[in-house]
């Protein structure tokens, strides 16, 4: 059976800590089978944030490793309140945003950091779902990606 | 029981008149326990609009006024066409649409305004859903903010 | 009976051919009666994207054509994967991410574009949903419009 978290523990890769909310929200909200996740912004292991505008302040293969840590950051979020990420069955719908310069045309490639990541945890199958990849004027903090995403759950 | 109606009523606070679509949409759609929201602006008591960008025409304290009238438009929205705010069970998820300078920051205080309202008038555990909010390039009519919404109804 | 196939064709407009992913993402996700369609750009007939951003390289007109070419392309995924646009029961919400300067302020004019040629094939009342019409600062590839939705489908 597949199981999430060992694909995940094959990757290497560490967990940052789940993020406590900056403002007037919760992080998550189930709805029936229905996982929605607030944006979230790439938190590291020590628990800051990256920052910086593609373009400007970072490269786009930084803000491609930045996609990739909100990936983390969002599996963070699932593994500490549900202990598994294997409630999780598909990815139905993700918002990428990209906070860059506005000649920047490579959005897509920016957000697959986080795309590539879900796939390896999930699967080619479930791992990816619908997407939107885009350049905003801002983000807060000037973190360079934030992400929100609406999951399918396992039926308990 | 809890009666959204009558916290709204505790706050003393006025409804704008419920906005027509300026273009070819609906203001809202019902789908079973499902209440979307279409993207909605700062109208006020007049009807006229709230107008300006945050960090060049107004600042950060106008902003978190101005959600909280976005918030007070959708609440018109909800009270025009059902009659009543406890139609509404529960906020699933917010996108707070932020229209500011391109080193603006502080997003999440901006949509506070309207959070805030949504904790007071459906209590905390239910007025409080995910969200994001973000920094767009523009808004329609240089409005400060926008937000759109998906709420879950109580059953009939 | 209503046939939006008939009503398509009636238009006299062709489509073009349906966009592969140009990242880790699928075109489209079904999840019971939804279906989620990814942002789409303005395909045209040789597979190339209009370009351009409002206000600067192309006029308010030209941008609501592209919305228009978004919107037959997000019918040609549905068209080629699904053989029909008689699946889609309704539009349930879209969001149309506008490229322009950042002093543009006409966005729903933008966006009627799609939502105009939706409410001609599936009718004023479930062709048009819910929608948010805002300015971004940056799309992919520079293109001027790109639009994302969430349509009910027919049941089986």
């Amino acid at each position: 059976m597949y199981n999430a978290d060992h694909e995940f523990e094959k990757l290497g890769l560490s967990l940052p800590p789940a993020p406590a909310p900056k403002g007037v929200y919760k992080p998550y909200v189930i709805d029936g089978k229905y996982l929605y996740l607030s944006g979230h912004g790439p938190v590291q292991d020590d628990a800051s944030l990256i920052i910086g505008r593609i373009g400007r302040d970072i490269d786009i293969e930084a803000g491609k490793r930045s996609a990739q840590q909100v990936g983390l950051t969002m599996l963070s979020t699932i593994k500490t309140n549900f202990g598994s990420l294997n409630r999780v069955k598909r990815v139905i719908k993700i918002l990428g945003m990209v906070n860059c310069t506005d000649d920047f045309e490579q959005h897509p490639y920016v957000i697959n950091g986080c795309s590539e990541l879900f796939a390896k945890v999930w699967g080619e199958e479930n791992g990816i779902g619908t997407r939107s990849a885009v350049g905003f004027g801002s983000l807060p903090d000037n973190i360079p990606v934030e992400i929100e995403a609406l999951f399918e759950l396992h039926e308990d």
